[in-house]
């Protein structure tokens, strides 16, 4: 990762990249089946969220540590609701989204 | 809509957002059913295809044409399959997805 | 617009819209000149809110309210800095986002 | 990076995902200074052309290596735009711009 971003946001940009493609394969995966509850409903949500971050920490926006106490949340309720599937791709997501909502806590509770 | 956008983009850009919506709405609605068919895992890729022609051709880029061109083609197939469907967000969203195809072909071929 | 969009986010949505296509123009012309304040950075923030803000309020998120309220700070702010500038888009661009502003603070206040 | 992405896209989305970051570093940097080529429009435009072909490959889609196409095209303009700069950011943009130009030409020419 570049040293040219804010140091303090190289884990959580991370983070976000990795859950949001795991988002997008789980809402691949699941957009065509029935699903007993928001999987992937969740996903759709969480990709928004992490898109957001992602784009605020790179730009460096005062905003940033905002969005990333949403995008914890939303990624808290993605994990719950993901890793109730027994799939692989909603198990990888879960915790993928779990990884991102720590890391968004840790920017958040810094700002 | 501005006169500050190029003007052979105006149509195509309110045929864009509106497609975007919609197929929005009908992957957030779909998500978590059964589908016979593509629908929502089209709109999907549509809502990706839509945002990036809105954003190059209000930048005015030199690639919006080329995107408009690969929009046309994921409206077209999203109009198919989510016009197979009778709930009312995917006729709507296919009605929208038709629009967009036609609007999207206008551009592209004016390049 | 479509009915089939949650009726309290109609007008929202389209002020989002509006705002994120004069912003990206802002952002285009501006882009390459020397500035004198944070326009057009105020800008790809502010673009950026407007996105999330109306992919969330499509999928009637749970979240809609709070990326508003995040949003009219954004749009306040990018209001702001733009309308200092004399220039047609930077006007234009302060215009719509202090219409965006207001209306995503109407979403907020009523969550 | 998971293994449930489909194997040929993995270095493509890791080399999209850091092109975004650092075009939208070297955009915002250079936002607000006057510039004597195109950096960052260049920037501005990459960031999307990333973006897309990120959600497509994680998607699967049947469009995934014509957005790689386009995606090679723009990151090639824009690293001859960046590389013509000295400053840290830009040549950092310029270098991931290439990285990106080759994994997505190498997508593209695969399909």
């Amino acid at each position: 990762m570049s040293t040219l971003i804010n140091p303090s946001y190289v884990r959580c940009i991370e983070a976000c990249q990795q859950c949001l493609i795991d988002c997008q394969v789980c809402l691949t995966k699941m957009a065509t089946k029935e699903s007993m509850n928001d999987c992937p409903y969740c996903c759709l949500q969480c990709i928004e969220s992490c898109q957001v971050c992602l784009k605020m920490m790179a730009a460096d926006s005062q905003w940033a540590a905002a969005y990333c106490r949403l995008c914890a949340e939303i990624c808290t309720y993605c994990a719950e609701q993901c890793g109730a599937h027994d799939h692989d791709h909603c198990q990888r997501c879960a915790e993928s989204c779990r990884a991102c909502a720590a890391a968004c806590r840790e920017v958040a509770s810094a700002a």
